[in-house]
């Protein structure tokens, strides 16, 4: 016997019978794909059922359909977008089929690819579409198997375009039309699948006519299909007649309309002639005459959906719209913020973005060390079919994934390697250059050929915001070879909704512990090492690259929370923490982005491919967390004693020269630093305590006397 | 393929090969049974090894052993020194086999009820002896089957005295020594128990010698024994020969010394006897010339015990020290402290006690209901075979066993009914009464009868030190008929030392949000409601006793962290909840108890006993927890504006009466209470806005003019 205690099903709403109102949050929780969402044990509702509580809440929602790219680059693109338009809380995306690439194969060009990659890497609740018309029945399951493994759970079920010619017949065996599909769907997947139909508001144009296709349409939706998507079309009465029609004819399925911004007069003409729709005559009229300039009908068609999509909802038959963006983003941007359905409150349910994948739903941990490379945790994380809730717990071996190519699309560089070399410097001397690199990021200042350094090997993306309140002091750092790679302020209590470091529901407090994770060099971290015993606040792990040196004073398999919060009625969330176990898969990968993302941009046997191959071999991987959060982090006065220490281990030869005294630790106080040297001579234990300056000075003068007696300078 | 993060398995010590030593934490947390032993997911180590990392430590231990008592009152009280033993950390306590009772059975005297109590419900690692010498081998297997479902993981394995009487032999295919019983637990238990066996410092009676009497302990120890705890002795050179004629023949397994506080005489010279022990001149000498001196052969029994065990510790050749306690309690106490062994450190792991089961070793959150039951809680879940650890997650139905029998020995009050009755009232004549008990409980002032109340039904212990905190406000409103019965103070990061309200490891921060929980009639719930909108920081329980009225503002199914604390290199702890689904069982008991714990003190058919029931069945019990709780606690203004509204609804028709201003609502402000009515005859939605003096004033001006017109006063 257990108890029934489900880490992981779905929510419940308030039983409405018998509960009072007295905060409306519960219900509020319950909305999906929205920036409000932050029911965080919710999150596999399927797609028909996110849009049925879109209807009920009255909120309208959009959609964006893109197609596959047909290039590597493209697709890195195409990514970009689909992270850019996220922000503005698309209820789902689309991925067109592409019968004539390899739509299920696994090339970073096919429908699958792209879908799957928007969904567990993007964050998008996607859709995949699926033509069946030129497919085995076999192939027709194998794909779906396939989606269904990459965690899609919608399907647009189409029939697709038959090849030209009078005498085409499917495949033996194989589905004639898209009712078939639909029926193949729910026979063998139950309700895996959210399924999309199309509706043609003009009719189909193989349709004998608009009855008869209305009651194909009829048919797909009593074979099982969830929602209606319609094809484009231009006026909004169109819409409006269709959609009651269709309720007259039975059909109560949600139906989005489907509406494509005009972005030139060439593609209005080829979609039209495509879709074998009429374009009406007062679009032409406006179109036409500006046909070879392309801003002035992009503006136009900006405003054109605009007023259709507000006439749409007006008529109150839309419960939200449905984007043909051509894989183009200015135009649909433009429109969703005249709509205001581009939200833009920036509100994160948690520290991270979360997963759109419903079998990550329930995943509330991640360790901080991919903060900066979430597509890569996931990546190889893909196989787990649990995910941390709530703690991490103990973890003597997590099974991550190995992440050998790191090429994979979805993990390369935005940039060219061209703008790469520009911003890390065509040619790297020595390791000041490259902690220039880091320094030149993190201060913003530009490089020495004056390029703005916007990215690094373990970062693509600009500092976040909650970086920049470190940025002086990492970057001063940075400059003196402290190459820090992550780091997150100390926040004691600050409101959840802060504009820099809040998350989660409102009302609620968030903390953090102070962290800095950073790769410096060995003689650092013996200096390091000397000190850090003063500073019994700070959790540390320091690793090189093979892990022959690995030093901590942590549990070797207990994690340490660093981001946490507190909320209105729930329990405690730490979506973040230091945990010592992925610490070291984390390592090889970090270390590896010396020589794979870096090093590699230049030619094999150059001076800097040697020296960032050197730095990745020779250099340590430091993190350190001050676990007191409530007072002011003592991380920078810790950098602060291992410089001095430095100096001190490079001062300590001279002045044991010509005394007895050994020069020993730095020992730390809350204000300031203390010099201590051990007066061997008395051998009573008592120690004599210098000034920073004494010590140097006395370097000083031991080098004088050195270069006296000796006839030697120290050089 | 799930990621390897093992929720529930044991700690593992950092690889010392590797590591510095920043800080000893990870290593003192190893510590078992020790108040800093703050592991809190490595609670299942076996006895064996708690033993081991206690020797390995170098810090002493000691054990307890116990008989059990003759009869259910004797159980009652046994298991209060239980409680109050605890608080020193014993390292584990043994319970006798009781041959003549039924020692593997039911009653609530036997040996293995009171080893499961003491093991279940009172946090003690608990040793059960087996006497093997009169069972059949199917008893012998079926009682360690029993001891094991029981939780109980530890057996001192011996023979026991066969019956008087030469022809004596071991019942058919039974067992004749105690290795017969140590080879048969290994055989088929592996390693699910830590098997003891006792050690003769002088030889067993029964053995032909000393050096043959090694040789069977050689034989118990090959067999598979895992530590020897001695027959007790009385010089210190008897154990050190002792170990050392063991250790020359290759007994390698530690041995513990027993020691019998001598109590009087007539015990001593009694056991002696049944041990076959001479006593020593020098003793016989003291002792026999003070013999009807009870205390001066206590205290001497006091000072021989302490020199003995310190003469042993000296000596080095103790890892601890085990008591023959006789069941009692002073003297063995007495030593403790005189040996610097009862440690006073009052730190908590956790708000509750945690429980000594290894099956319960990863618990870490409890609902807050049954914190002042927890032994009701234990009871109740004692069939889960997974406890919430780190969260409690969405719990649609928690499996909480029934409880009945309230009067299981261990749940019942340790009182007597007539301490009960002078405390709570030979009669009860109206609900003021009942509320004065609430009051004096929590005042500390005398009943009328001048007897203080130190115990109400629902919480058996005087107040706890926190309760103190908000002693002057709780009582206040007890007075009034709001009948707490379980409250927390808010905390906002008070040190995890902190006297009062401290808990877990040292040099992190604990957190509460307020919490009250009482019962109160109906009047004061209806109020209640029409104030709580006003307190949305606020989130709400309210039920009856059938559960017909149930109100909340919160999510059905989830719980809210109402006690958490942040520690250095660990990941955020939450011990309590309220928890909705939970709440509902509680309720059961919660109302339960003014019928079964109270009512039932009185004869059917009594007036108290009439009242008491009615109480049961008409009042509310709500909770109420403050969210926000780094500001100062909301609840006292909310049980204020309840009265207020109150009095408001009182006055409401009144002033109705004679005017078309409907007072509607109490809105509370930051600083205080306003008070609201709506002026209907305008008609646009405006308030008016009076303070409660005006509406006071306003009530007694409508009472005068009633006098005035109707003639008639309302009393």
């Amino acid at each position: 016997m257990k108890p029934k205690i489900d880490y992981n099903s779905d929510g419940g709403l308030c039983s409405s019978s018998t509960s009072v109102s007295g905060e409306d949050t519960p219900n509020r929780d319950e909305r999906c794909q929205s920036p409000t969402d932050f029911d965080y044990t919710s999150g596999n509702k399927s797609l028909a059922e996110k849009i049925r509580l879109r209807i009920e809440s009255g909120e309208k929602f959009f959609s964006l359909e893109f197609f596959p790219p047909r290039t590597k680059e493209g697709a890195v693109n195409l990514l970009a977008r689909f992270e850019r338009l996220r922000l503005a809380c698309p209820l789902f995306c689309d991925v067109t089929w592409h019968p004539a690439g390899n739509p299920g194969g696994d090339t970073e060009t096919s429908s699958m690819t792209i879908a799957s990659a928007a969904l567990n890497y993007c964050g998008l609740e996607t859709m995949l579409h699926l033509t069946c018309c030129n497919l085995s029945r076999e192939d027709v399951i194998k794909h779906l198997n396939r989606a269904r493994e990459m965690g899609i759970r919608s399907i647009l079920a189409l029939r697709g375009d038959p090849p030209i010619g009078q005498d085409w017949h499917p495949p033996e065996n194989g589905l004639k039309y898209a009712v078939d599909l639909v029926r193949l769907i729910r026979n063998l997947f139950g309700d895996d699948f959210s399924i999309c139909v199309a509706g043609y508001p003009t009719g189909h144009p193989d349709a004998t006519s608009y009855e008869a296709d209305l009651l194909h349409l009829k048919e797909k939706v009593d074979a099982g299909a969830d929602f209606i998507i319609t094809q484009l079309f231009f006026r909004a009465e169109t819409f409006i007649k269709f959609v009651r029609d269709c309720r007259a004819l039975g059909i109560n399925v949600p139906i989005i309309p489907g509406v494509m911004p005009i972005q030139s007069y060439d593609s209005l003409r080829q979609i039209a002639k495509l879709s074998k729709l009429e374009v009406p005559e007062e679009i032409i009229n406006i179109v036409a005459p500006l046909k070879d300039n392309d801003e002035a009908i992009r503006n136009y068609g900006v405003q054109q959906a605009v007023s259709l999509i507000r006439e749409l909802f007006n008529a109150g038959l839309a419960p939200g719209v449905h984007f043909y963006t051509l894989n183009r983003e200015v135009a649909t941007t433009t429109i969703l913020k005249q709509l205001g359905l581009w939200v833009t409150e920036p509100r994160r349910p948690l520290p991270w973005r979360r997963a759109a994948n419903a079998k990550r739903s329930t995943e509330t941990v991640r360790p901080i060390f991919w903060s900066s490379r979430p597509k890569a945790y996931i990546y190889r994380t893909r196989h787990w079919d649990e995910f941390p809730n709530g703690r991490w717990g103990k973890s003597d071996s997590p099974a991550f994934g190995e992440l050998k190519d790191y090429y994979l699309f979805y993990l390369k560089s935005k940039s060219s390697k061209n703008d790469l070399l520009r911003m890390w410097g065509e040619e790297l001397c020595s390791e000041q250059d490259v902690w220039d690199v880091f320094h030149c990021y993190l201060s913003g200042q530009p490089n020495k050929c004056g390029v703005k350094i916007t990215k690094i090997a373990w970062n693509d993306e600009e500092l976040s915001s909650e970086t920049s309140l470190l940025q002086e002091k990492l970057s001063e750092f940075n400059k003196k070879g402290v190459l820090t790679i992550n780091s997150q302020p100390n926040v004691n209590g600050a409101p959840s909704d802060d504009p820099v470091v809040g998350w989660g529901p409102r009302g609620g407090y968030v903390y953090q512990k102070a962290y800095l994770e950073f790769f410096t060099c060995q003689a650092n971290v013996q200096a390091l090492l000397k000190v850090l015993p003063s500073f019994p606040r700070v959790n540390f792990h320091i690793i090189n690259s093979n892990g022959s040196a690995d030093y901590t004073n942590c549990h070797r398999h207990r994690p340490v929370a660093v981001t946490w919060g507190v909320f209105p009625g729930r329990e405690v969330l730490q979506p973040t923490v230091v945990d010592p176990v992925s610490f070291k898969v984390w390592k090889d990968e970090a270390f590896a982005l010396w020589r794979e993302q870096w090093g590699k941009l230049y030619p094999e046997g150059s001076t800097s491919r040697d020296l960032l191959t050197r730095i990745s071999e020779t250099y340590y991987l430091v993190n350190l967390v001050d676990n007191d959060f409530p007072r002011e982090s003592c991380l920078w006065d810790l950098l602060n004693a291992m410089f001095a220490q430095r100096e001190l281990d490079n001062m300590s030869d001279f002045i044991q020269q010509d005394s007895d005294v050994h020069l020993d630790a730095v020992d730390h106080y809350e204000n300031g630093l203390r010099l201590t040297r051990r007066q061997d001579s008395q051998g009573d234990g008592s120690y004599t305590h210098y000034t920073m300056e004494e010590l140097v000075e006395a370097a000083h003068r031991q080098e004088m006397h050195d270069e006296i007696v000796t006839g030697e300078g120290h050089q």
